[in-house]
């Protein structure tokens, strides 16, 4: 694994850029990400292109060793474009106009933005596809950030249109699939549909469902006219998109489809763990590390969606600027996060960034470096993770399958937040959920699209699958893991109807159960259930099962209601629970599998490596690892202090 | 009572109809109301007519003897009448314009809107009026509906500013009216005036009571459009509009006299409970029963409304889709719910609906049957009711009178928006807090209207009348009733201005009493009270009262302000109060104008229909039923089990 | 000190002002604002004026001895000026343009409106300003509420250009001075810059900053134009303006610096206390009398600002209409508010209202009288105070420097909410814990501007000074006050960025320290501290500070993070801190200054005017007062009641 830092050379003198390359090899630094905003600068005038200084700028980083992450600069339109084309302006839900002022101050789905993308790309690509230092190409910036997708203008709604009458063919056969005649919501022509914003009372979520379906492609095919230069003019060099955590507005997987070698995601585990939907007790705990599983959900879905390849773009160094509230982290916990990357498969870190900027609107965000050039407590923990990780020598340590799948689906976000029925279901925290149970009984896991092939993985877990693929069916039919399915599974056709035979629909086939009610909860309304000598609660979702032939009832609430269910392999979860009593069940579930299921202390993660076992204390308290007699430890001990990493090797 | 069931055969194939039609006559089914969204099924083309599927659908269910509700379909024009006249859209209070896409996206204002819907209303009433299988016609569906009266557009301020002439003749009038010389808000001619909306600060109010007022008057003569048509068409057939709980954008006894036959209402008791400004121990508590005083609040409303002809045109019959939580409602309480209308006076009670549709904007709203078309629960407990209902023969029991009127006016809802004065006063929550007392000490109570006459009534009771009739006071004078005013009372003039003698203002003629002072009290400031031995708080609302000459105190707050007073047959109550001290309150008053009180333990409520008395039993507890020895019952007996209903009759 | 009364003889019948004005001066009052909302009533066509009205009212309070304050009527142009000229109306952030209907429909950039605004102006002032009863001018009404600076119209836009052009000369040094390389934000002409509103994420802290300066700018301009009309045709007459408590929207230093006599303002200290951002139990606390350092607070402010002439414009005088709850106030809070203001100085006490108007947007808001003509609570209050001034003779009382100065910045406010970076941070709530923390000492305040000459102060406090002026350095070398400062200090240059030294910027040349790192702290995150016997806890905010050579570290948090350093006389606080904790640091500094502090029971404030020491008793609870064997008493005595108000003089 290597590191890597996010730098600015135009924010900083020129003559600045010699020290600073300097001092990021020093430091252990192999890549430097740059020129990602940079827009007006490359191009000050229409038309009038200004290549010295970035010529300079890599030449000068070139010099020291360094390799270029080069950035297209999409993500920030110069003022004089805006006010040549103010169309290519977005459109938020509630009609009102973004203006130019900071950034993503366009609209991906504009004809007149996209050529002005191609032309600019296609002069960075001619000029620095081949150079020798620059080995990746980053597209954009954080593509769908800032709410910008979906987004509401009149490109969009044209595009929108041909979408679906691609999809569809007929008019009629839309009206069909969305179930038009539901309050005279017919159209006659593709010409008459709208985008689907500002009505009275609730839109047809189907019209929903299929604007973010299109939208998520819109996004996909902004990212490929890109790709596709990048491709033919910067030959063998590494393409990726710096995508979120967290971030469901496209996609992933479909995106990765239109060109993408490394999926690379920008981590910032503190604020991700104040904003995300969490209680406050989490949210208090984790305050200062950001919550134990937050960084590694991203990592083992990054790593699925780049096909093995994960890079860590930008990773929190220090406090940030954008969350309510931005704490100073605990001291130690950026290295923490740099090995827990490791442990997860990352081929890079890469910190954001080199030096605290002191003006704009990111000058509350930290660096390696204060803005008086002197290291920073996370430049200080990066000096010292950069020489582990030189010492242990990374590099030979291949990342193998985890024996637990874990089933991602955007459209299944998309799904729950067009209808969620309960106004606290989210979709992301559901899963995150599930995840931690299974994380916090000492378990890797992969997390994978629901239409991947799951053959090698003993368990396969499904928190929850409205829009349940066929070819689920036929993996579970024809193959020998075990499966978990939870609340919602199979509850909606592909076009956003119920399903014929009532959830959990085809589910049906190999797990005899019928769905005959749905129900949210308030928060108020816990029902009790006892399993395994626990006491706990549902919260916010059950669904009523009444099984069928050869499903048995594992486990009831207290009212009758069945919690679990099983038939032969297959397991279903019908409601959201607290923590420890979604854990009881995912660890029965876990063992019934033939699985090893650990009850780690809180704070305490464990991942696998090739031959490398680690453990990551996220918490204030020193704990023992898990590691057997004889063990190898090549970093730390088997007391893994707060905040503290340890890694061993088993049977060496 | 008859029993009902809402049906949509344009959602289903035309082979299902004949089954659902024998199914319906099985289940004890005599009305269907069927059409009220199928503009686009009647019209599909501009001026071209599809009636054949309807006149269908009518024959098949008449076939079985189902009788049919007809809704006209004006709640959702179709999508080509919206793009040939866009200027149609309603227009929010910000100034966002509403789309396309779900339902009720018109301007009730609009002559152009006005005029389709008189030719879609001309053409079915002139095809359908004398149909004999058609008994009743519904108009439109539930006017005013997601917050689309009052409408800011156009074409409403063309007609607000006619409506301002032929209320005020001339703008001196009208300025001194509304007291425009403050903040010289003074109009030269009516063209001058506009919406009320959209400024620095607070409006006059006014300005938006007599916005208000005209938009009522427009909700009034946008259904009496309709009625004629159908008056003119459909002879002999009931006309009739479903208007919704707690419903308060128009004056439902100003619309009733625009034509009506019967004061239909949708019954949705569970998400109607969660979405109230009721606390959260209610909320919780009522979870899957709704309020025990929910459903019979609008009831005696519309019992009133309808002169005496009340139907529930759509009744919950299991979990719905559109509340913030959506839960499973309790076993027993759609049965509940049903007996309850009965008691209530209701002609008809009909479920909502026949089947959950799978698709579009309501698939998770259940019906009597699921998606795959088996009995759901709620669909067994009206099998249950109906055979229950038909072996009593509920025909021969006739509603009388109550003891107790309570008056409800839709302009000191208005008034109280207006200018809440306090953040947490809502005209709504008031009176129905004062209704559930007179409810939980076992009253009948019927609801009529502020300018109602009220001889025959013993206790007539207003918790608040800001504007206060003429006639109110003359029936004081000339009547024998005794009467309850709450704070507020007497408090503005008809065009929204303090009383000239302060208030109570007229009252004053017949109780003493000025009130000096008022205050809004914040949440956490609570006066303390003590009356006939409970202790108890002041809410949200105080009047500092000063009585006059022959005015008793009867009670005090502890710091010395007068909390209830008395002149002869008139009491004032000056404050809201915690439940339990305004029930202590209300029960005073009630014995001393010689009504029994019975204290009812919580969720029992007992209610009179001619000679039966039936006990209804909202909690989780069985309660002995107050019927004196050798009462005969009809159904149930002296224990009523929790969410159970018992009925007797007492001297027979 | 005299007393005044708000009046408006256009609100009642012209042969009700005789007896008005007798009473007026029956009850003490001597002068009266009048006219201030009159414009339809003097203009009421356009170019039609009609006076007549305004000299009668004039002239019969000139006959009863009251001399008049006179408002010019521009915070309400009529109806036909706005329809004539409908871009004169203002808009918001979010691009609502504001309609007629309250007050405040004007844009303050609007050339158009700027020259109806002279007119009006000029014809009043030419007629009145030698009229020998009319003593004063205030111009318009709380020139920026109801949030309508900023504004964010074209008028605006085309004048902040011009108004950035001054500034930077060239937009170069515009570019440098934001940072706008920064996401390619760089503009080319001036004419590209657009107003600070609806971006997809943050704005450039700089172009915000210098949108409030100029906004802040507009204000006193406005001002300005009508100060200049009375200066030139008002000879020796006051001129003012007035303003409101907590209200940061323009700088209000600067402001007097464009005309100003007096620094009148509008006290509410109930509503007021209600809507600052307080805790619930404060809130709660002084639900009916207001915060006890709320009046004073705008007192001590407003006294600096008026170079020692301050006037109360608007007293409230019972319960007002505007807040979320309106409680009636505490007997006796008014006379104890009337006596606050003279002991902090206050040149008139006018209150608000003479008597309630029963129509329009304040019907609610009570005045002297009731609106039947009878004395209010708060009228009684005022007879009896004006009794008592009168036997004190308050006119020899002078008002003297405090030797505790405060520095108040509104370059700080716009600075702090630009970029909170914690989002609780608010910087009037912050510098009122400060002032509320000194004044529970028993400390007299003086609050100034930031850029004064604080040479007379034995301590200078800094609650926070985000933007350190040369001269605070200047003066803390030269002089020998003691001096505190507080966190977030020195942080940011001129044009917001970080200061190139890191925080506190250039106090580091008088205190050697370096701010490491900042961190904001939601609610749940209170690191513990200890000191001088005290635990308690940050909240907030904490400056992570690295103590230079020569600064001693004299409270650190259990953590270890420094909390309170000092070098020589400065001192520098690095956190927000709970109110008792934050009153043992600031008792700490207070004592090092050799300066008395007394700790004060909860609710008891001192004051000195003169010779004359008050003591001012907030809470329910009657307190021995600290005054010295054989004080003097000339108000109450040794013990002072509830809401009572005792002072003596101490060596007579």
């Amino acid at each position: 694994m290597q590191l890597g830092v996010c730098y600015y050379p135009e924010h900083w003198p020129a003559h600045q850029w010699e020290s600073d390359a300097r001092r990021m090899a020093e430091l252990g630094i192999a890549r430097v990400r740059i020129a990602e905003f940079a827009w007006s600068r490359m191009e000050p005038e229409p038309g009038r292109y200004e290549w010295a200084w970035l010529d300079d700028a890599i030449a000068t980083l070139a010099r020291h060793g360094l390799k270029i992450v080069l950035g297209t600069p999409t993500a920030s339109p110069p003022k004089w474009l805006v006010d040549q084309h103010p169309e290519i302006l977005p459109v938020m839900r509630d009609g009102t106009v973004m203006q130019f002022g900071s950034r993503r101050h366009y609209d991906i789905s504009s004809p007149v933005y996209r050529e002005h993308c191609a032309r600019i790309v296609g002069e960075m690509v001619r000029r620095y596809g081949r150079h020798p230092a620059v080995v990746a190409w980053q597209t954009d910036n954080e593509l769908g950030c800032h709410n910008t997708v979906p987004a509401y203008t009149q490109a969009a709604l044209q595009r929108f249109r041909r979408w679906l009458a691609d999809r569809y063919d007929t008019i009629g056969a839309l009206n069909a699939a969305w179930g038009n005649v539901f309050w005279s919501m017919e159209y006659r022509h593709f010409d008459e549909i709208g985008l689907p914003q500002c009505t009275p009372t609730d839109l047809n979520p189907s019209h929903v469902l299929d604007f973010r379906r299109f939208q998520s492609d819109e996004v996909a095919s902004f990212h490929a006219l890109q790709a596709e230069l990048i491709r033919a003019h910067a030959p063998g060099r590494d393409l990726l998109h710096n995508f979120m955590g967290f971030f469901t507005a496209f996609d992933h997987y479909a995106f990765a489809r239109h060109g993408l070698d490394v999926a690379a995601w920008d981590s910032y585990p503190v604020p991700r763990t104040e904003v995300l939907p969490l209680g406050e007790a989490d949210k208090h705990r984790w305050a200062r590390t950001g919550h134990p599983d937050v960084s590694a959900f991203s990592h083992d879905l990054y790593r699925g969606i780049g096909n093995g390849r994960m890079w860590v773009m930008e990773q929190q160094a220090g406090p940030v600027n954008w969350a309510p509230w931005n704490p100073v982290p605990q001291p130690g916990v950026v290295r923490l996060w740099t090995w827990e990357a490791f442990a997860h498969g990352a081929e890079l870190v890469s910190y954001f960034r080199w030096r605290q900027c002191p003006y704009a609107q990111e000058q509350m965000h930290s660096g390696l470096h204060a803005p008086d050039d002197t290291l920073s407590q996370g430049g200080r923990e990066v000096a010292q993770v950069g020489e582990e990780l030189r010492a242990l020598g990374t590099a030979r340590y291949a990342t193998q399958h985890a024996s637990v799948a874990l089933l991602f689906d955007y459209e299944a976000d998309w799904v729950v937040s067009a209808q969620p029925h309960g106004a606290d279901f989210d979709y992301q925290h559901h899963v995150f959920e599930w995840y931690s149970a299974l994380r916090s009984l000492g378990l890797d896991v992969d997390i994978v699209s629901a239409h991947a092939d799951v053959a090698g993985y003993r368990l396969v877990v499904a928190p929850t699958l409205p829009i349940l693929p066929d070819s689920v069916i036929a993996q579970i039919e024809r193959g020998a893991s075990h499966w978990i399915f939870g609340p919602r599974t199979g509850s909606k056709t592909s076009s956003f109807a119920i399903t014929p035979e009532l959830p959990p629909g085809k589910l049906q086939r190999v797990l005899p159960v019928r769905i005959a009610e749905v129900e949210s909860l308030r928060p108020s309304i816990r029902p009790a259930i006892r399993f395994e000598g626990a006491e706990g609660h549902a919260l916010r979702w059950r669904d009523r099962a009444q099984p069928g032939a050869g499903t048995d009832v594992l486990a009831r609430f207290d009212d009758g209601v069945p919690a679990l269910l099983r038939h032969g392999r297959v397991s279903l979860v019908t409601a959201c629970f607290d923590e420890a009593m979604l854990r009881a069940i995912v660890a029965h579930c876990v063992r019934d599998a033939g699985i090893e299921a650990i009850l780690l202390p809180e704070g305490l993660r464990l991942r696998t490596r090739g031959p490398l076992r680690f453990a990551i204390n996220y918490s204030d308290e020193p704990h023992a690892v898990p590691a057997p007699h004889g063990a190898r430890f090549v970093l730390g001990g088997p007391r893994v202090e707060p905040v503290g990493v340890a890694a061993w090797i088993e049977d060496d």
